[in-house]
């Protein structure tokens, strides 16, 4: 039988650990069950949850425990979809008191019921002919009140350094001035003109937003007009709609997710939803082929073991596809080296400042990037003397964490 | 000039606040500033975010300020979408320390561009032709694995107590035994033949559930089918949904708002989003005509003070429908006087084991609330005698709360 498990930490002054559970197990699936007439009782023991495990710490001076309760849902209760598995596991429990869902698992039957990612880590790989090391995303600037040549010679001028990726600001929205198809036309024209020229292949994260409902169709017109790739703001708009564009035929490029918002999920360690559950599990399994997240080492950061577990949900051996972590934020080449021993080869890295405030300009800060990848993928310690010239003034500038 | 204004509480050891705000009021809407050509000044001035106001207490001991930022932000930056403005004034945000976004308020224009109730207070009281009192809506106790008749019968039971409203379970998804147009038309029949037998009208609020671009023609389905009434999961599905289906035109029946998953935003009050603006103005101005949220006194709980500003969001004074505040889980008539004094007339009184675990049988238990109802509105106590058989049978059960 198909089920959910979800693992709750909380802080409680149950006295019976054990009762607290199964009244969730039974609360959140049928209801009620000693009450129940023996046939009802035999009719609904499929869909009745089940308590997996209660662990509870000593009380502390005021009597409270800091405890962890497993329960599983039986997966035919809900169809597969992340908004249901949602309700079940942490609708109203959400509201009781001070808990966590601290993880989520499920079996295979339920993973099999979802797109995940259509491209993942391999299939990036592919789109890009980069099969042995670490991507780099550079992020616009600010994209806002750009017209399209001049969102098109940005997007060039990122692209001329050597960066895999380039993404829309994520608070992009109101693009009149380069809206959505004719600057993606445009980027994809600089696209094929250094695949011409030079041979590297660049992706162009378009911010995709709109009303939910016309989200696919904006899609499939962006990919009509050349698109190579979509960000998404996930947690504003739902994981559902990552999941349906995920499932869309129509939709034949990578989905990124942005974790704009998710910091009100997990900002506080005692509730919400673990940052390797918001942004690694149910990512992957909605379909994102790769999530942003703060870095451990920058201007917003994210706690060191948080953004390796959410990387490792993303990566781990499952039945769907592996997706890129993404660490993001304050990022520039003097952080490379802490990223690369963190993250290893399967990572995007993501500049934005640390490309753009390079002192040779922003072909320059790509390049810098880039060789920041070689050189650690090479060992070799950015305080050595033989650097190229642009990471040079970029470790000039910005230091090394190493 | 349109902005929405964004009240942030903050901790921080920033010691310049003031250059903490206006890193926010640029970093999130034009990017750079002091950096930008006079020329290009001149066109993004009308997108630069503003600092409305910088308060900050004194430290602690560890040199931690609490401090409250708000930031005024150009509507002009994004559509009439709150996954837009989400992301926009808490995306990047959230993830930025111990922050939390405490109030969001905007300028009549913002609002004028939003759907907001369709019905509200007004027009649901207009729909069940009841002028002067609060409503009373029964839960469903487990609508997980009823056939339609089973169906049919425990949604006639519960509108025989008198009750206003009937919900479905929220976390009832899995309806293969009772599917959403077969059990809206056999509920609509119920419905019928209590108007035309007592009199009484009540609405059936079926929980809408699905993949997300088919949930407005799922409604519309519905509707046809006889539906009177929807309750959205609103946070798992997004806020983007529920302004769709208030905006579509074919939905012609209230949403009710469930608080499911809110509590992953709130539960921790240094972080997240504040449960007055996540329950209260953004439900509101999404176009919820109803908002359930966890009672102050029942089995699990909202801060009073929480509780209070939730219901004034929704039903302050603004362009906008006054949209229902509905207290639930745990209510049972005792707890119906200190409902009364803190929410006054225009509420909805939600129970389900308050309603079903009635001595006398659900119907009983229906009519107790409502007599504790017109009990509190007469300013009459529980502890007198003379109380109605229903309602005194309900008082020795549960106990009175006043």
């Amino acid at each position: 039988m198909g089920e959910v498990i979800a693992t709750y930490r909380l802080e409680t002054r149950d006295a019976d650990l054990h009762k607290r559970a199964e009244s969730i197990a039974v609360g959140l699936t049928v209801g009620t069950w000693t009450d129940l007439p023996a046939v009802k009782q035999e009719r609904m023991r499929e869909r009745l949850g089940r308590v997996v495990g209660v662990e509870a710490g000593p009380p502390d001076g005021r009597g409270v425990r800091t405890a962890t309760i497993r329960i599983g849902y039986p997966s035919m209760n809900f169809r597969p979809s992340i908004p249901e598995i949602l309700t079940t596991v942490f609708g109203k429990l959400s509201l009781d008191g001070v808990i966590r869902l601290a993880d989520l698992t499920w079996t295979p039957d339920v993973e099999a019921a979802f797109p995940g990612p259509k491209f993942g880590i391999d299939g990036i790989r592919e789109l890009l002919g980069v099969g042995d090391r670490p991507l780099v995303m550079s992020i616009f600037k600010s994209c806002m009140g750009l017209s399209t040549a001049e969102f098109a010679a940005a997007f060039a001028e990122q692209a001329a350094g050597g960066v895999d990726l380039v993404k829309d600001d994520e608070i992009f929205f109101a693009d009149d001035e380069a809206p959505w198809e004719e600057r993606i036309a445009r980027c994809r024209e600089v696209i094929e003109d250094r695949l011409a020229k030079t041979g590297q292949r660049v992706l162009y994260a378009a911010n995709l937003s709109g009303p939910v409902d016309e989200l696919a169709d904006k899609a499939a017109a962006g990919i009509r007009a050349g698109a190579t790739a979509f960000l998404l703001n996930v947690l504003p708009y739902g994981y559902g709609v990552l999941e349906r564009l995920a499932a869309d035929p129509r939709i034949t490029v990578p989905l990124i997710a942005h974790p704009a918002f998710s910091g009100a999920l997990f900002a506080s360690p005692a509730t919400g939803v673990a940052p390797a559950v918001a942004l690694g599990k149910l990512m992957r399994l909605a379909g994102a082929d790769a999530v942003l997240f703060p870095s451990p080492y920058g201007s917003v950061v994210m706690d060191r073991e948080d953004a390796l577990a959410v990387a490792d949900a993303l990566r781990s051996e499952s039945s769907l596809r592996r997706a890129w972590p993404g660490p993001a934020a304050g990022v520039h080449p003097g952080i490379v080296p802490r990223l690369w021993k963190d993250f290893g080869r399967d990572q995007i890295l993501n500049a934005g400042g640390g490309i753009h405030g390079h002192p040779g300009g922003i072909a320059a800060g790509g390049r810098a990037m880039r060789q920041a990848v070689e050189w650690a993928m090479q060992g070799r310690s950015l305080r050595e003397g033989g650097l190229p010239e642009e990471l040079r003034l970029a470790v000039e500038k910005w230091g090394v964490m190493e």
